[in-house]
């Protein structure tokens, strides 16, 4: 991205913000460098039993020894996948029962519940899932439950550990009732990564997944991790790599890029949770200076609500004309949910939090990353500004318009 | 790899000669380029609606009607995938009722026919199936044929045109009996492309796999072709990427690699199947000079083998120590079939071809690439010819009793 901009004549020099990390994020260039040695000499297949191949194989175990000192987990309890998708479908492939989630998960994980027949809890008006609702879900019958560390859309940190405790709570029950029934906990860990500890043990759950392509790492590159006591179910069957559980010829590179992604994300991780969180906030800050009936949506407490995220609503407003004003003006920025959001479909999560329409519409999800900067906020500031109100005088809408149909101010 | 070898006072200068192309290929230099921007700067979500990740998206349809035209195909019927693994496991997905398919194919497509109870036909001594088993095996509530385009293990080319006729006809004969269940024809041309006409109307199929790792182009990407008769219907569930037939973020460096790699393979095809089968009968001919009861397994007619491929067994040796003396020669080659072949598993491709263990046992699949040169093939007949004579002497096995054991010489 270009140099610090300066403001001359009044006339501002254009710069590219991105602001859309939730949706992809650039690779850091050290996974690329550690990467590249294995789509070039090093391209062997890791299951050939010459050296240069148990080289390859050796860097595979590795990546998934590093991946799994980050998590506290044990390496073989890693399953690598393509991406994230593949790893929340396979967590759901290992039970048979009836599964439990929420209205605010990822499409992968909610398109498979829906179509198992799932029960879909609602999430509060913060995008938050009330343990209390998951446990009154929860029947004798259920035997998977699944709740994303952080919602990608609004930025919800979700009460995985109390979750975690609803569910051991019924695995109790079971064992003093004498019921065979087993269940596990779910944890989609990808939009947390990075911001939040993925330590297995300090979520709480039986399963967890990861996307190397939200820490910076390469797209179609995941895990899964699972305890002990579960028995992963192969969604496609071939040559039994990944323990029997995920075949197809290793991706090397990739796992070796994921590995050194994720250590530097964990590593990054106490620095850039303030530096995003202190930027978010300015961004946030202006913004409801210049619009304080501006409808931010999400957790109030920060420590509740993913440090570079800020989802903000301009209601009357169309979300899809300002992301195209604004990357007129070189900013780009995300509407709508993790995946869809960038796709401008209507969000799920909005509406499962009960957000008005009219508010819905006008939604920005601004995600903040490692390559932004404080220039960067105030340029995207000035930026949203301007396309609001240019949107407001199109449709000559005041102030207090937009006040009345965010219903009263934020 | 090193320069070329200088004999000197009769000792052989080491070098590498890796021999394994059918387990894994290099990447292609401009693959490597080609992928390079998607990987760093041009790393946005490919579904995402502002300009770079619109160039994103364009990179990507760009890449799959690259890989449409050589193919013959619409750029619409290409699905992206993880692989020929998932690819062939998605392809069976899209039938619910019998399949046949033959005893020589790919794990991942035995696996999934096994699983569904299919019928698994025979084939010949040469590895080759047999269209009239193929016309017997079918019911008439057969839903999927599916017939590898070359065996990976050894190199028989298999009669695709001939099963389609069948398949064909008993499409003709279910619309003239006015019987509704579908037939369709998968054919798996991972092995095969680079050496064998991918385009689909050559194949005569409704649904064509490749992989990337086999034509010079990444791990972990691969493709579906399907026919306007096919329904794909998705392994996993998510987002809704590649027309909802396989979600996930993109993974638009693979693609643009995969494109340029299928591209060029293509490009380069005629010239390297004369190059190759050149060399290999080069080292055919080295090793039957010198080991004339040597067993040579796969088609006899050359242009029904693969042509860089060779397959060749010495009778009574053990493959697995073969493959560990000629490894410290710097010789790195296969032993068993396509993925297991590294492995060293037993092989279920002898075992169909009636093979005699005796003989399967000392088996080495010999597969040369875009790297082999003359010298290569010149330095590593004579490290065989060394590593066969040492494990003959250390077992105090004569030529008679490799020639007995080999059921009379080849």
């Amino acid at each position: 991205m270009p140099g610090a901009p300066t403001p001359w004549d009044g006339k501002e020099v254009s710069r590219e913000v991105y602001l859309d990390y939730a949706a992809a994020t650039s690779m850091d260039p050290g996974a690329v460098r550690a990467m590249e040695p294995f789509l070039s000499n090093e391209f062997y297949n890791p299951s050939a039993p010459y050296a240069p191949a148990r080289r390859a194989h050796a860097a595979l175990e590795d990546a998934r020894a590093s991946l799994a000192r980050v998590m506290g987990a044990r390496p073989a309890s890693i399953t690598l996948t393509a991406g994230a998708t593949e790893a929340n479908n396979l967590a759901f492939a290992c039970v048979d029962g009836e599964v439990v989630t929420d209205a605010a998960e990822h499409e992968s994980v909610l398109a498979v519940a829906q179509a198992r027949g799932g029960v879909i809890v609602g999430v509060g008006p913060d995008g938050r899932v009330d343990p209390d609702e998951v446990a009154q879900a929860i029947t004798p019958r259920t035997e998977l439950v699944s709740v994303e560390a952080a919602n990608g859309e609004v930025g919800a940190i979700q009460p995985v550990r109390r979750v975690a405790a609803v569910v051991a709570a019924e695995r109790d029950r079971r064992l003093r009732a004498g019921e065979s029934c087993p269940i596990l906990l779910h944890v989609d860990a990808s939009q947390a990564a990075g911001y939040v500890s993925v330590a297995v043990s300090s979520l709480g759950a039986d399963l967890v997944t990861l996307s190397a392509a939200k820490v910076y790492g390469p797209k179609q590159v995941g895990l899964l991790w699972s305890s002990d006591r579960v028995r992963l179910r192969p969604l496609v069957l071939g040559g039994g790599q990944e323990g029997g559980v995920r075949s197809g010829t290793e991706n090397v590179a990739g796992a070796v890029a994921f590995a050194h992604s994720l250590e530097l994300a964990e590593r990054m991780r106490p620095q850039e949770v303030r530096r995003l969180a202190a930027l978010r906030d300015d961004l946030e800050g202006r913004l409801r200076r210049e619009f304080p009936w501006c409808v931010v949506s999400g957790p109030r407490q920060g420590r509740l609500r993913l440090p570079g995220l800020l989802h903000v609503s301009f209601p009357r407003l169309d979300a899809r004309r300002l992301v195209i004003l604004l990357e007129r003006r070189g900013v780009y920025v995300g509407t709508g949910s993790a995946c869809a959001a960038s796709r401008m479909r209507s969000s799920h999560v909005l509406a499962a939090m009960g957000v008005p329409d009219v508010v819905a519409q006008g939604s920005l999800r601004i995600t903040l990353g490692r390559q932004t900067g404080a220039e960067d906020v105030a340029y995207a500031s000035r930026q949203i500004a301007a396309c609001v109100r240019d949107e407001m005088a199109r449709l000559s809408l005041t102030d207090d318009d937009m006040r009345q149909a965010a219903g009263g101010g934020a």
